[in-house]
């Protein structure tokens, strides 16, 4: 049994009910458990607020559209539900984790037309801050894409993820880089990828196989500001052999460079000076600035 | 809220406690809800005997073993917990449905080494028997597979199977038949799948993409017990348009046959005689005939 900590207000809601993230619970007839019936979206709060709530919620939205889980009233109680959660944790920084899933059932393929979604919404302090990370960079190493063929939608079924993380792992690598059978990049396990050559900045384009990352669209945003040419499009894992620098990009890891690929030095085996502008310029932005 | 029928007891088992189904419940942190990092099995019971509980025990801990889900304590416990489940629910005919998560820990894809798997039995009344689907054919459509690259892994990720089928509903058919990119058949969104011609019944061999289905390898053995001829191998869709008959596999439906497929008539439309004779065979086997 996990033993509560007073000081440590970890808070979740279910359905609007508030209680410590402990005692926080779902049948176990969801079928966001028995199913992967469920959609998610990780937020950081910074120094109180919540970073690009309405690209998160946005994207929410659309995956329901996708997988038909439709939640109007859910998701129009979502924001209310986050800064009270928020609020009660009364932490400045914060991962906020939110899952939507189809709700409970009798287990069977098809839900039926009488069920009601589940919303959990979680608030935890930031432990993890990859500070030594963003500074001295990781190793990723490359696997083909084993995942499903859906995963612009952000869904829960992530057993391909946590797998190739394993074998990432397995050869002490912190980032699994997922290529398609012709040796296109597409994304990381838990990130989205860019890749700097000639001075341009360039990541895959969106596509059914590419999440819209927020933390993505951020950073492309921010290069044009810091004057630094970025584009989406094809990126070949040899083109990936040749290039100056390799970024990961989350929410919770914000921007990493990848220092070393497959065993092999990226660039001068340092992180580079477009992860730090962009680094610097993100964890500006994520604060305000 | 569920109104709680006196006279249904179906039964949970969470961890070695058991409640009414109703009650039992998992942390929201469970990493089978965050990242459908679980494996499951549904067996049926019949005149109080479970129907091949090795064979899916068996399986079960292939699939662990797949994921790295290392559990021997857990699975040790699993046969006891399941009879007792079974008679306190008192039924004759049941569902038992098993799923093992790699337990609840703070959401990160890599799980900590001191986490504790979640272990859940429940056991269903059986109040879909399929006699009349059994009886008369369902209709099926075929769709290129969109699912993982390791559906030989039992696993709760099962969000593209899903949709799957709400698409294969959406055309009014009953099961969505799944082929790969050079048009192979592989299986059926929840079931296995079955091809006769010209007297020999056919059935994809065991591949990443195809799951080692017990009612598949129970219908092998009956086939050849009936002096039906019986392989596995490739089977095309267009081999499928000409087929005289398909038939569909699983625990919970037994054997189906589809009379329609992708808009035409299977054979002359009707259930073709080595459906029926395999669904009596299946019948009796179940039963300890």
């Amino acid at each position: 049994m996990p033993i509560r900590e007073p000081d440590v207000p970890d808070v979740a809601c279910v359905n609007g009910e508030f209680s410590p993230i402990e005692d926080a619970r779902v049948s176990v007839e969801d079928r966001g458990l028995q199913f992967g019936d469920a959609v998610y979206e990780v937020l950081r709060a910074y120094d109180g607020r919540i970073f690009a709530i309405l690209e998160h919620l946005d994207r929410l939205a659309r995956s329901c559209r996708h997988i038909r889980l439709d939640a109007p009233g859910v998701l129009a109680e979502l924001p209310g539900q986050i800064s009270e959660a928020l609020a009660r944790s009364g932490y400045a920084d914060a991962v906020i984790y939110i899952q939507l899933t189809r709700g409970a059932a009798r287990r069977t393929h098809l839900a039926p037309d009488s069920i009601r979604p589940t919303c959990i919404v979680t608030v935890r302090r930031v432990e993890q801050w990859y500070r030594d990370e963003q500074a001295n960079g990781v190793s990723a190493v490359g696997f083909e894409d084993t995942r499903w063929a859906r995963c612009e939608i952000k869904s829960t079924d992530l057993l391909a993820n946590v797998l190739l993380k394993q074998q990432a792992r397995d050869q002490g690598a912190f980032e699994a880089i997922l290529f398609d059978r012709q040796g296109e990049l597409i994304e990381g396990a838990s990130s989205n990828v860019f890749v700097a050559a000639g001075g341009v900045l360039r990541t895959p384009s969106l596509s059914p196989h590419v999440l819209a990352g927020v933390t993505r669209l951020t950073l492309l945003r921010l290069a044009s500001g810091q004057g630094i040419p970025a584009e989406e499009g094809r990126i070949t894992r040899d083109a990936m052999a040749d290039a100056a620098e390799i970024l990961l990009a989350s929410t919770t890891t914000e921007v990493i460079p990848v220092v070393m690929f497959d065993g092999r030095p990226v660039g001068d085996g340092h992180p580079g000076p477009i992860a730090r502008r962009l680094l610097e310029a993100y964890q500006s932005a994520v604060r305000g600035g």
